[in-house]
């Protein structure tokens, strides 16, 4: 019945917290209703950065509303902190496979990548160290938990081995981390941002937590970075919508994040258990994948020879998609790779999408 | 009791339509909840580009939903176009005086401009065509309603003129219309767009009709252009907030604009004649401006030898704000002007405001 759908990072609709999100609308309209609809502050609406600057502060650091800008989504922190800091030529040090959509918001400013492997415990410390010795990277962009695409999260110690690469060599770290609050199992871990302070810019979002289609994210920096974000920023769209940030803030004062996010986790940590199951007993035995603690995705290894591109269409037909993993590689590798989403499709629709993939798979594994 | 706020370019807060907005929000949680509340297209919603395009299909050159692109205010919309079109030593076109948020956007890009001084019917076209042969300006940045900053109002002659040009020397014209509707006397003006059609993109918002807080704009463009545009939104944050966009389009579904417009028309109109009224009673002689027919603001021009930008304190200091013009003029002319908001102010306010400012005005002027 129709396309199932892999691709893409979408969450699950069917659990957004709609009512809760109806009272928070109404409160916001009957108590700061002008304000609510009316131009703000480039940096973000003050309330919500003191709450993100709390809850920020609790992990590490200590920071102010002034630390924080509030951004149309992670991808805006994203194409503000190349906006900010990129120029032409500069080269930036990524996890090799890493975020589309970091490159393509870096790929605008010009700038050549220096991709660094990663294994199960994160990207490869040493091979970054030669790569920043070889190119002093402007920064090290990291997605650090359940990371996109490859769903790995990096180890405490290589966390540190991170940080003290960044002081070693002066390198600022951008810790992109929009899944973090979806861990499902093993142990919590701080956050780079938590570990390095200011040596750490980091990039937060609402879109997994609440709703995406409310795009509210955030980036927090050392104050002077702050203000450099904030000039660009108002170039770019004056300031991101006020209402959604209004809402937003009253869904959090009203204590209702905790128990949503430990709704969603239930429920992902559901689909992924349907999906690998579904995967170990339909997938042929030379597609493997590293198990992910949280977050959205599952990253296939498919045979060498094998290309998820060239899967696509005839996958399309079958009645489910996926996105190839070659455009998440700078270098063009990972041919054969590919994503898929364990959480915005129902359980059903996961055992039957994983059943039309591997019919897929199995003529070309 | 406070400073009186002519600075800044905000919309009344008293007249924001809640109680409509509120139903509609109400309906579209209802009807749409989820899908409002989703990540969606990087051009925006489709029904509201469809809104939009039969809208803007009406007064010229008909447009469907794919010239469409919704945009996080008219600000994005300035900044997408330089980024989709301008390269570091591109010449611009502009007016003088012009929007300076458009010079913020265009100035990311490194560009150069040609600014061209305006009558009381608009852009200067002869001097215009001049710079046009001199410089090959990339395009040429007009905002022909009720112009920010100086309330002027291109003639249809001069409209006509510009269009010409555009056409005998393939340079492009970029519509900023944020006021067009909020005309308040006169003689209603074909767009630019409605007369050059594919030769213009042009810039709209509901920022000043319905809320800026929600953030909507559009950039309407030739089809391929708008691929463009797209491409490079994605980029910068995959898409404007969802759920405004529905917000929008249900109070254009029930008919709710036309009425608020010709609510605000007449609020809009009574304080630009308060503000007139009292400017003409406390101002000093040799402070003049021309009468705007329509939009927020008012443009004064002070003595030559005045700074408006050495008042600014001394004025806040008496309780009254205003934007200094000097910023307005891209070749650092204009000290001797100013710009008063008669929209965002009771008419109390007003007049009390004016009052201070004549006070001020006598000691330089």
């Amino acid at each position: 019945p129709g396309v199932i759908n892999f691709a893409g990072g979408l969450p699950a609709p069917e659990l957004f917290p709609i009512d809760q999100i109806r009272e928070c609308v109404d409160a916001v309209l009957t108590n700061s209703g002008p304000a609510s609809l009316q131009y703000s502050l480039t940096q973000g609406i003050l309330p919500l950065r003191e709450y993100i600057a709390e809850h920020v502060s609790k992990k590490g650091l200590p920071v102010t509303a002034e630390n924080i800008t509030i951004t149309t989504g992670s991808q805006q922190g994203l194409d503000l902190v190349g906006r900010a800091f990129l120029e032409p030529g500069d080269y930036v040090l990524t996890e090799l496979p890493t975020y589309l959509g970091a490159l393509q918001a870096f790929n605008f400013y010009q700038v050549i990548y220096c991709p660094v492997t990663m294994d199960d415990h994160g990207i490869r410390v040493d091979q970054a160290e030669e790569k920043i010795k070889q190119f002093k990277p402007k920064f090290i962009y990291l997605v650090p938990n359940f990371q996109n695409p490859s769903g790995i999260t990096m180890s405490l110690e290589r966390r540190q081995k991170v940080i003290d690469l960044a002081f070693k060599y002066h390198i600022p770290i951008v810790d992109d981390n929009p899944y973090g609050e979806l861990r499902f199992s093993g142990k919590a871990m701080p956050s780079l941002r938590g570990i390095g302070g200011d040596a750490v810019i980091g990039l937060g979002t609402f879109s997994k937590l609440i709703s995406p289609g409310l795009r509210v994210g955030w980036v927090v920096a050392p104050i002077a970075c702050s203000k450099i974000i904030e000039r660009v920023k108002q170039a770019t769209d004056l300031h991101s919508a006020t209402f959604p940030q209004y809402v937003i803030y009253e869904f959090l004062k009203r204590g209702y994040l905790e128990p949503h996010i430990e709704k969603i986790k239930v429920a992902y940590a559901h689909r992924l258990g349907v999906m690998e199951s579904a995967m170990r007993e339909y997938f042929p035995k030379n597609v493997t994948w590293p198990h992910p603690e949280g977050g959205l995705f599952l990253w296939l290894q498919l045979p060498e020879h094998v290309s998820a591109m060239k899967m696509l269409n005839e996958s399309i037909d079958a009645g489910v998609a996926f996105v190839p993993g070659q455009p998440f590689h700078p270098d063009g590798s990972g041919a054969n790779t590919m994503r898929l989403n364990f959480a915005n499709a129902t359980p059903e629709g996961i055992v039957e999408g994983i059943k039309r993939l591997s019919v897929v798979l199995k003529k070309y594994c």
